[in-house]
């Protein structure tokens, strides 16, 4: 079969007897970014097996008849603080076989660094009947509550590139750095997960020979009430970030490019140039970030 | 100021009496798939400019008194066929300067390849109140509906990239195709707009040495309900576009890399090893399928 469409795998009719399980993307955090279809699954859903960082607002979108069990992990947290991938699994099944209609709740989207792909193949071999819905990645909520565009012709930059800041081991992850290194001007680069190897990043991205102004900022919980950001630059943000005492907790995106200076970008066009120039600076890190916007303007 | 957070950007108080323009995501085609603030902003508006593929029922839930505007521009496609973006950018002007809730609705998200970059710069320049409600981009829209993890463990695809096919001249869009050829079995690349291009991208690609059994996969109209996909590989499937007479003129993504060959090995995970060997397949592209997801599960 070369064509397909499906949304739900078809399943074998010996298997009809399986309550369906839907792999939800929760969004980035603000419950108002959740899709219609999100909000229906979890009306009715008889299960929730959801993530930890999914907000009570979220949650109380379940119908009170309905179980709810925190499985414990945090959103694109690599260690499972909770339980493991394989008892996740296990539940879903347990679920599924008695007819429930099952919704694992993931932060994010499924597909994008939810381990999504595990959880649908180990559903397709118990012939447990899967539909996905996505979400709003993080990178795309931050980006829109930033305003900070992730492709942009007039920057030149018309790549993104998703990746993780750090592999299974909590390791610089498996990646071609050099490469990373001489695109950095030339597109958007989002590290899921990179706040405990910031410096290493950035040390990696430099001695690879990535310009030490590339515009860098870091986005911590974004689009939830405490999100918070800083801008900076590739050579300087690790300085920055414990100067401010950056990342009190939430989940951190780390945005590398040319764009990362747009809000300075955007400011200079809303007081025009001179008053930008006559603008008093009294912090270090803003003066970079005009001059990356200058930059980037040119 | 080095930290900060803001949804609406900060306007001086002359500003105050124009109208808000939210530039809001409408995903890739189902309408389920629209965030709750998305329709919260359609529920709220005086003035929707939208791009042609908006689908009826998005606009149904724009409130009768409201004013609908087609500005013309088909999601992802570079040229426009409608009004010039400048002439968009002025409307977006006049109907804030009367006051009015304008909403800028765009397919997909509005800043991966939507040139809402470029509305928010001019809406900045103009002093207009700006919100950037983010949308399911069509990547994420196509591999929730194929089930296609767009990274995975198992796969060894932990980064995700996403660019054009092709250029505003209608070339070959200007990237390292050395480079993503080299990473073809190690990341999913995903091309919007790139079926016009797709016999250059797929020769340019294995010119640079990407070996000509990477999987591939087209998807025309993701999420919509005359959403089709074609799966095959890098070196085939120019010539099975050609035989299928795939593409009838909804927007066609390409997904290229491991995870594309994700279908046919869910197919082999349900149906086990030997009842995959044992199943009739009588259409090439589906042979090739089974070949890839072997390779992959390897």
């Amino acid at each position: 079969m070369a064509r397909r469409s499906h949304r739900l795998v078809q399943m074998s009719m010996s298997a009809m007897t399986l309550g369906p399980v839907a792999l939800v993307g929760a969004g980035p955090g603000d419950p108002e970014l959740l899709t219609l279809r999100a909000v229906r699954r979890l009306e009715a859903a008889d299960v929730v097996l959801h993530d930890s960082l999914i907000p009570e607002e979220v949650l109380n979108m379940v119908p009170r008849r309905a179980q709810l069990i925190n499985v414990g992990k945090r959103c694109g947290d690599v260690k499972d603080r909770g339980l493991q991938q394989q008892e996740i699994h296990d539940l879903m099944l347990t679920h599924s076989r008695r007819g429930c209609n099952v919704v694992r709740l993931k932060c994010g989207d499924p597909f994008i660094f939810g381990r999504g792909g595990e959880e649908v193949e180990f559903l397709a071999a118990n012939h447990v009947p899967c539909e996905v819905v996505p979400g709003i990645t993080s990178a795309l909520g931050a980006a829109a509550s930033c305003q900070v565009p992730l492709t942009h012709r007039g920057f030149n930059t018309n790549h993104l590139h998703l990746c993780v800041g750090q592999s299974k081991a909590k390791e610089l992850a498996d990646m071609d750095w050099a490469e990373m290194a001489k695109r950095a001007m030339q597109q958007t680069a989002v590290f899921y997960m990179g706040l405990k190897l910031l410096d290493k990043i950035c040390t990696t991205l430099r001695e690879n020979g990535a310009p030490a102004e590339t515009p860098m900022m870091l986005v911590e919980s974004a689009t939830s009430p405490t999100e918070t950001s800083l801008y900076s630059t590739l050579g300087e943000m690790p300085a920055e970030v414990k100067k401010q005492q950056f990342g009190s907790g939430g989940p951190v995106l780390i945005i590398l490019g040319p764009t990362a200076a747009f809000p300075a970008h955007l400011e200079r066009l809303a007081n025009g140039e001179a008053a930008a120039k006559r603008r008093k600076v009294d912090q270090r890190s803003d003066v970079r970030h005009n001059k990356m916007a200058e930059a980037c303007d040119a």
